[in-house]
């Protein structure tokens, strides 16, 4: 880590097996232009290549146990594997006590059901993922239909692909609007979607919630305490 | 390999040392909900985790010579260490074999100097990352100022963050266009960018070439065929 002297602050992107790579690569594509104060980094509970939810295998740079004290925390999000992250009391462990000192706590997509999870949203204004809304709010946010949500230090982002317009935002307030707009035009990021916008009138933002219901149990077999909190009637 | 019987068609995500992470994965997550017929996996001239130009490291699935006939083909780019892997006569020659029998060979950023330097791309309508089109027309090819171009099998993309739509774009020809849309609904791609789109005539798409020209002898040493092709008055 010579690359990293004492005086240089973390952005630290939480890593763990099976989640969305496209969560975690979007923002710290952008936020690693980051000018030299801040330093991006990867942590995850051990630094041994990770699976995701593609054929991507993914290697973090440091432990949990190695970097205490991140000024910044993004936590990417995914499918099941990020409510089984949610139960995992390491991670859970590492983000309360990190997110305490932390100038900026981010989340992408269902990362934010981690950081709920872990106590850190309670009555706080909040996004994730369009389909798990109901999680969120379960776990004591309120959740806001936006592309990105900030409350205090929080800024929670929705599903995937919001991170890129989060983190430009996020770069924008802690570098300025030239460096964002800097990176924005490095990264060519300038979308034309071949097929238009979504067409937000005919998503049923419930439709995913049945079956999550179902899988829960079973996913969080040794946390009753968290079941209770989000099977509610 | 278990999960990838022999009647799938393989779409390979070319990985190397260096490349920008947003260039694969952008694409990849698109490509990755493909249905049941087309199989995303991540090919590299070994499996070990490779450097990107962030901290985090990526490893692929299979070695260059585990798949010699992929139906797809994505090459991604990055900065200085794609002008290496444009060098590499291994990744030449497996690119040179497989597009010849593949259906597509897409390229997101200056991934198609590669497909440029290894003479696919002669005399075709291209794209590439705006700071390095004289590169890419050194190489033979058509530069057009677009964020994706179709040109027979090939398929280019703009810099980086382009790699989305094409794969979107990809998706709709593939599979159909509800196909696509219920990807773009799953990533939640409906950008929302906070300083607005890029100013393209502000951008001097020329800045960085003098910088380039003065780099590459140093970088292709031993490939004074490649320097010569690209350093021209």
């Amino acid at each position: 880590m010579s690359e990293s002297p004492q005086n240089k602050k973390y952005i630290a992107f939480v890593l763990y097996p099976g989640l969305t790579p496209l969560d975690l690569v979007g923002p710290l594509q952008v936020l690693n232009a980051r000018g030299p104060e801040y330093f991006a980094t990867v942590v995850g509970e051990t630094i041994e290549p990770m699976e995701t939810d593609t054929p991507l295998r993914l290697m973090p740079q440091m432990t949990f146990d190695d970097l205490l004290d991140p000024a910044i925390i993004v936590v990417p999000g995914g499918g099941i594997p990020t409510y089984r992250a949610m139960a995992n009391t390491k991670i859970r462990d590492w983000l309360v006590n990190a997110a305490s000192t932390a100038e900026v706590v981010a989340s992408v997509c269902t990362g934010a059901l981690i950081l709920a999870a872990a106590g850190l949203l309670e009555g706080r204004q909040a996004t994730t993922h369009w389909a798990h809304w109901k999680t969120l709010e379960r776990l004591g946010a309120h959740y806001n239909k936006k592309r990105w949500v900030e409350d205090g230090k929080f800024i929670t982002a929705a599903g995937v692909s919001a991170g890129i317009d989060m983190a430009l935002y996020l770069t924008g307030r802690m570098a300025g609007v030239e460096m964002a707009k800097g990176t924005q035009l490095a990264l060519e990021y300038d979308p034309e979607m071949p097929f238009g916008r979504i067409e937000w009138d005919k998503v049923d933002r419930n439709a995913l919630d049945a079956e999550l219901q179902s899988i829960l149990p079973q996913v969080w077999a040794d946390r009753p305490d968290l079941l209770a909190r989000v099977q509610q009637p």
